[in-house]
């Protein structure tokens, strides 16, 4: 089987060296129009060789570029043989252009969101097993071929993943929640605290605001790809900020503590 | 040197362990009104005996009970031979309370605060060396005495800790920036998580939320003991995540990149 990885940073890399480990992969070639990020694969062995376009053998695409290019991406391979995969952040603007531009969805092209980001960045950080035991959303639309998915599913499963299929503005509305949520509040926070405090962190502000360290430029572009449902998040999680700022103003304990208490029984209850 | 520990939860029984590794440390006396805690602390062998009360010839005494009955320790502990130090969170109210009742700090008594705290509890989840390379901050007023504070920093020292001394209020205002203010925010978030959202969790939100699975009595306390100053905090970061919130609703690309860009500059600052 050859892969082609579009993209060589930290999950494109990631993707590409652990299909190398692969008995059932022949060749993995990388397409990274950052010679930097291209070279730095190579030289790192995540891939076996760089390539200016995709092959025509590829079997199976990995589009792992930023969001925002994806779609470019998934039109300019709509007529390719192999199965098109990305690793998007957020799927509902992704597929709504590819259906503005192409009419339709391309049938070989399965909208795919593993969940294994990391404030780091480039191919220098790509993880050895990085998607081991780690979520795979697949969001196929109707026109989405069922062979195709299939495909999509074993090739991920073989690197290890748990898989997980939902629609896919079901995908953007939680994702929300339980990522770019947490990421523009660990933006924000960092604003209040001075350079000079810094120091005065334990363990649980490192944690608290590891994710502040992401990257501007792709945590942006998410944001506003994946406005509204942010936004209806960031809503929700003001009024519930609101309510224990209540509970606080008026030492009102009972509520105070029912409103912590729901909180840690809920976090505990994470696998 | 004879330690007497009051309270032998996770941070009491990690001071007692540490400190029994101590050459110069003779004996390890657990107080603890919780049974099963106190019993739990001499199993696990982080004390060498349990005691109903502070022995007489005890050198340093540790207050690492809840952060509300600090002041009531202390207050009983005024006419002790001893060094009392305790581990609370917040620090002025500790002080106001024992004024208030005392008429003054007792000389010997050193506020302390080591920052390694963990959204895990009791005797049983005591690290074997919790104060190495951590940040530990004293306290002291103007009545301490300098003979005390200078036990205390040996002692903590000792135990591997990074000592710095600040004002009581300057200490509550910035922990209420870097501690408890990401608590707050931790458990409102999690309202913002249905239970079968949980597991579309990565890294970011296991990180960003840990602290939220922390004791809900023990941090309804902090903050309502540090209730000002956090509050104020709050609303400093309302504002930044107003910010935040107009540029996304506006498509402010400068603005939007600007203020991700910073937070993650500073983050990255981090030691």
């Amino acid at each position: 089987m050859k892969i082609t990885v579009i993209g060589t940073g930290m999950i494109g890399g990631a993707v590409a060296r652990a299909a190398r480990k692969l008995a059932s992969v022949g060749e993995v070639v990388g397409v990274d129009n950052n010679p930097a990020h291209g070279e730095a694969a190579l030289k790192l062995g995540l891939v076996h060789r760089l390539a200016a376009a995709v092959p025509a053998d590829a079997d199976i695409i990995v589009i792992a570029t930023p969001s925002e290019i994806i779609a470019d991406w998934v039109i300019r391979l709509r007529d390719h043989s192999g199965v098109v995969i990305d690793v998007g952040s957020v799927k509902g603007p992704i597929v709504d252009s590819v259906r503005a531009e192409a009419g339709k969805l391309p049938p070989r092209f399965v909208p795919c969101h593993p969940l294994a980001g990391s404030e780091k960045h480039g191919p220098a950080n790509a993880p050895e097993d990085l998607f081991r035991g780690r979520l795979l959303v697949l969001t196929p639309v109707e026109e989405t071929d069922v062979a195709a998915i299939a495909r999509a599913q074993v090739f991920w499963a073989d690197l290890g993943a748990v898989l997980h299929t939902m629609e896919v503005w079901e995908h953007d509305r939680i994702l929300a929640r339980t990522s770019h949520l947490p990421h523009l509040l660990a933006f924000a926070f960092m604003h209040g605290i001075a350079d000079d405090e810094l120091r005065f962190s334990g363990g649980g502000f490192k944690d608290f605001s590891r994710i502040a360290a992401s990257s501007a430029e792709l945590w942006w572009k998410i944001f506003e790809l994946n406005r509204a449902p942010l936004l209806a998040a960031l809503d929700k999680f003001e009024g519930d900020v609101q309510a224990l700022r209540t509970a606080l103003e008026s030492s009102d304990e009972p509520t105070g503590l029912r409103l912590l208490a729901e909180a840690a029984v809920r976090r505990r209850k994470l696998p």
